[in-house]
């Protein structure tokens, strides 16, 4: 279950003390310091408390093995693993339904989390902290909650491929401009422009499952940073998470901190980049100087003073959010730059820049796939005149393939059009691989199917589920 | 008083309706589209329910200028507009405190004070619309909010420089190392340290105030961007609303949006700069491999695991707030990019980069202002041997000063680097203007008073004050 | 005069030795070392050599007021101050003309000069380098540089706002659609079109003279960002250089580095921005699907297989370079972001950032102002019937000053459109400021000339006179 | 061989016309317009003359399998055919070794080798253009181009990856202080130090792999984005060009122009975002308050009036360029964001954003690998008493492992540091994966290994090999 942000600021803290203006508050604060705490606490604790909620069951499923190899390296007996473990499935349970909540003056999850075992376990609550810091508790949450939604997004992103192939093929036949330099140029057709951004999915997949595989790789037990002493056994943890590997070295694991957000921001702007670019041109040809395509009175808005219009604003958010998860990379290096190895504690604003773009990016596949079908097609384009002559080169390859030279051909059509003699031709004949007669569905579909069999989605999920009932 | 942000998800509402997953969610929604309605709604509305309450009270204001022109140009009668006049005053009343609350089912604010307005007074509340359109009565709202910030930030930013001045004359006399190429090279002191941020903060309030002059322009009476066949009095709204000017051309006034914002991305970037590199040498010099400053342990924080840790979170999320705040400008124009003029959805967006922006760098300004005086400043630095080169140029140029050839002088002070035999100066006499003897502490504070002269704050609040009596 | 980019990479250096691949030549270098230096300074050096001719003037200029200034305090003589005078004037026609080449084996134009002052002069040329350090003379030069710059795009910028407002004179009275949501809207008119743009350049202007007066600054004195125990004056130097104020604090004026870069990024951001819009706007219009306005031949490009294609090639690359301009802000935040206090050298690359985009708008600028008056206008553009509903509103609120509620005009209007009965007006009474009835054009140059009043262009022309023939 | 990029702007074809002022040269346009096509001219071409230098040989390959696939389908008989491939050939050549020249007047590359071609063989060389468009074959060149590029950016990631393995061995027991907040904290070592870099790389890589599959697919064939009416044999051309599969839909071929420079931009910005910590790190190291790190003179410079600098101008330029290729992914995205599908003349400025991207990056990658081994390590970091507190969680840790309790041992060793009576342990025991005391180098090297298997390159280099015998 998925929760709202309800980001909080310092102002709040001063506004919900009745305190209406920052000013006169910081007048205040020169003579006396009793709303200090509070002040240097909201803003340290920023939107943290709301964040986290996210990575609630992730950081309960970190320390399920955590506890499992502690034992086995007897710093946990059996009876403490036992109950650690059974109280964190329980948790589990409840922040996967979205009831585990913060309570008023606990600054995270993890203390909360904490807190819950201490309070009902006593020591062996405590003792859950041998061999790990809060830099690589933190570390393993975010990975596995980033792993996680990259699931959920290449499962979305399979959805709204599917449906564009679909789209393809039921509206192959219908043709309309095809356009260079925003001039029509060439016919092209509606079972190509539906399957090009399929095909175009294939591609941003291909670069999420890399990141997928970096971030698919275990940091617990590198504790701050630099290790510890205890004799930690990493393999152990990373076969319990299903991690495809370990981050070895402990600084570099420390470093993901900041790159895991770098790469995600990566996967999630070019699979943006692919779903603005859709919704850009859909604006485009619902416009009156195009009427390619229209939708449902209930995917439109109207106008309270002009009743002729029907506005795309669904597909102009698509393409603003898409367009806005562009900047993505660059906020997260403008957070991570020239900042020296080791952990620093710029990294926690990472989390308001990523967790909701991860949203936001799911729910542009999810619109899309669900408004997209809903197209009406129009299928007279071309029966305008202004589109005339995108068959001119149609016809004087026709000419070259009957021997005539190119230039003479390119001559008399051109002479044709000059005269008002040309005559488009009642057929196209596009026949090689991805053209307008053959649009290779089947191909893509395979190249699609190619890229998904690398994600390692069934092993992951086992290895979560035998943690959950080991 | 300022509110949370509460972002809004289409998500949300499916886990709300107990829908948690919206990948089956979606798979529903190809059978089913009984919850067709709240996705689209949720996905357009987007987060502005909780933004528009920042807009509240300046939307307020945009009403009772226009309809004191309407009942100008005779399409409100006196008693209309005296009616809605007092029924804005009492909501303004209540915006400005922050109980205007948007009722479920509401879009937006605006929505919601025109319900309230119609409610109560029926057909005159629906006049309050003729002559203007949605997108004029929100440029407007934009341009009174943004111009009430920029107010509230140039006050915090005079207050951090006063504050910066105070401990520049304060610790005049404390000498620190000056880095170039993060290398020790010369003497420095916290005066020229400290009064150097504050005369950076007269250089950014300078372009701020640029911007405020362009966002001091009113934009009402360009209704949809290409204004309307009514007879509209727009310098009457302009001088009603205290704005400077007007934006005279509506296809201009309309391409404000995005454009506003830009120029208040830079404003905002410009400061966040400063306080960045601010909180950046802050984290440096507290590090145990500087020690020029320390902080008491209610502005730092410890670590659970490492007593000796005395963390300073609270520059490090400056420094990383102020980071981010850079990435702003291009937020703004991966949103506007390449479309054409016009109003566009997209803008919608803008808000969600802006108005948190704004807050956040609020909340450093106030931090700093807080923070900084309560420094302990390390008055020994320089007696540290790996500085006593730092002096080694006084030296010479002293020589050069009673005649010996710098060549010379040059020589001979390094070769008594290299005898050990290098004696520091007993005195610095650096006594040009801005120098670490003759800080011209004066001039910098003209400076930013002739910067402040520039801001008509006093007629605007004049304007509005009379708007809200008149 | 300007000259060419020549980036040099060690990979030239590289290739120029016969060593083709930058892998093989590293191999070598795991052996032998004997290319070694080559390499270190081809990196180090970068472009420098051939972006420090844009200095080469300024740098001379600055040289100029320090030796006068020398002189007065007594480091130089009359002869030695006089005999450097002309020298330097002399290298300043040269440089001015372009004539001024970097030897071989010369690192940058500052250490060109000084060997061409030294070989000629002897001592006198080396003492010129007295209480000043390569960091401050480079922070003057870059200031005087941008100075520069900023009055010619201020001149050229000027230039488009008078042709934009000739244009929407001359055009007043041609209509086109305008749109909201890329959906035909309601009547613009290309007197509105040119005209909004025109008005939008005033903004930008604004702006840049806040960039242009943080910029006119003398941090010279500031030597390598400490000061100097040499008895400057500073407030000598700002006068001959007819620099409005000093940046006074040395540490602040060394922090302009970046700084200036980052302000002058926000003006030409801001400009391009304007000109990016106006460019996707043309390309738009010039397309098949709206044919609003088109360019003879010599400015559009042909297809070599479409004789019917007319492309907008020069507009299309305007738009583009604009685009690419709105990420100069943060390619000069990304350069700066979280470096301490003081110089680093990293500020060497902000010049290959910033010079360029210097020249790209001014080409921008000067394109448009070139282009824009040969743009045929279509007149009979709202003869389309698809535009014919875009009077709806008029003819509504021509109902309403009649006297007819809103309500009941509207439903009346859209009773006709329903049953093909909608007849447009004849007229369109538009008369309110800023609408197409009434452009304000007077206005808005009247709003023009206040900002170009507030450049001190003639002061800052006349010191540089001074200083040259002084 | 690589060339020197050379800017070209319309202002340089008037400066070298003697025209030195761009704005004088305005105002004579207003007048007379002789010099009209050179200035647009200029501008449209940009720096493509000499960009295109890059692509040259890439253009001969791809022109090779093109006309081989033409005899295949009739269109070119086997003589011609003949003719063409062994001037291509020899063309090939000269390109390779940056002799083959683009004379004056030509406009780019394609240009010059198609005259050249026609030159010679007349009617057969215009015959090399059936079945494509100047979009399809510039598409087939980029991507031909990158692929090059990113396998020599992989080989020199190998052998940096390389070289800090064998640092980090070889000072795998010099313990130096890990940071955490900037403030000391663990002890660390050059052995993790240096391996976390060479881990680092290898996520990089995982991802650079995943963009070059993406690059790695056949273009040819999409002619101007909408396929072509001839018979054309794309699989042909794939297996000729060593391509591992095709872009088969034409119209997402074409949106690979723009997608194919984000996807590169996103791998050169993660292994600068790598190499730019590595150097950020170095910077600080090499600082009088740390002294971990010196380096030789010949890689250091001095200062000109402090003898006792030191500064590591190599490291911050390597940083800054590291920061700066940050930017990369959003001018990418700004130049392409919101445009429809289909060519757009704007694509052609990315050739100025990519091409002298991967220069720099590639020039880092070989000056780090240079520069690395020749540091000198400091091996006694740790007796300065600033550190010595680095212990007292290994000392806790210890206490713990013993049986007593993680709250007393911690209480016990706070109390013996107030009391000065705190000892450092003799032996750090960090036994567990990727710790101080346990490097795993070899799995490290294990997972490098695994991603270079990944890589095509044998196949693509025979490939080419037999395009150029065959």
């Amino acid at each position: 279950m998925i929760h709202a942000f309800t980001p909080f600021y310092p102002s709040e803290a001063l506004a919900k003390a009745g305190i209406h203006s920052p000013i006169n508050f910081l007048m205040k604060l020169w003579q006396k310091s009793y709303t200090v705490d509070q002040q240097i606490e909201a803003f340290t604790v920023g939107q943290d408390r709301e964040l986290d909620r996210y990575l609630a069951p992730y950081d309960i499923l970190g320390s399920l093995a955590h506890i499992r190899m502690l034992e086995k390296i007897g710093l946990l007996n059996a009876e403490e693993q036992g109950k650690l473990s059974s109280k964190l499935k329980e948790l589990y349970q409840k922040a996967n339904s979205g009831n585990l909540e913060i309570e008023q003056g606990v600054e995270d999850i993890h203390s909360q989390i904490e807190l819950l075992l201490t309070r009902e376990l006593g020591d062996a609550g405590k003792k859950i902290h041998a061999g790990r810091s809060r830099n690589d508790q933190v570390l393993v949450g975010l990975r596995l909650y980033f792993r996680a939604e990259l699931q959920e997004i290449a499962a979305l992103t399979e959805r709204l491929f599917i449906t564009l192939i679909q789209l393809a093929g039921k509206h192959r036949h219908v043709l309309l401009p095809g356009y260079t330099h925003f001039q029509a140029a060439m016919p092209s057709s509606f079972g190509l422009w539906f399957s090009a951004f399929a095909e175009s999915l294939v591609d941003d997949l291909r670069l999420l499952q890399s990141v997928y595989h970096n971030i698919n790789q275990n940091p617990l037990g590198s504790a701050a940073g630099y290790g510890t002493s205890f004799p930690l056994d990493r393999t152990m943890t990373t076969r319990l998470l299903g991690f495809r590997d370990l981050n070895y070295n402990v600084v570099h694991a420390q470093m993901g901190r900041g790159k895991s957000e770098l790469f995600l921001s990566y996967a999630l702007a070019a699979l943006a980049h692919t779903l603005g670019k859709l919704a850009a041109d859909v604006v485009l040809y619902v416009s009156q100087n195009f009427s390619f395509l229209s939708f449902p009175d209930e995917l439109t808005t109207g106008s309270s003073i002009m009743p002729h219009k029907k506005n795309p604003d669904v597909f102009e958010l698509i393409r603003a959010r898409c367009n806005l998860l562009q900047s993505l990379p660059v906020q997260v290096s403008q957070l991570t730059t020239s900042l020296p190895s080791g952990y620093h504690r710029d990294f926690q604003l990472l989390k308001e820049s990523i967790f909701p773009a991860i949203q936001h990016l799911k729910d542009c596949l999810g619109i899309l796939t669900y408004a997209l079908p809903q197209a009406k097609v129009n299928s007279s384009i071309l029966e305008d005149e202004r589109y005339q002559y995108l068959f001119s080169v149609e016809v004087v390859n026709e000419l070259v393939l009957k021997g005539i030279p190119f230039r003479e051909a390119y001559q008399k059509v051109g002479k044709q059009i000059e005269e008002g003699q040309f005559e488009p031709p009642q057929e196209l004949r596009h026949s090689h691989e991805g053209s307008l007669g053959n649009l290779c569905l089947e191909e893509i579909e395979r190249k699609m199917e190619e890229v998904l069999k690398g994600f390692p989605f069934e092993e992951v999920e086992k290895a979560v589920e035998e943690l959950l009932e080991g």
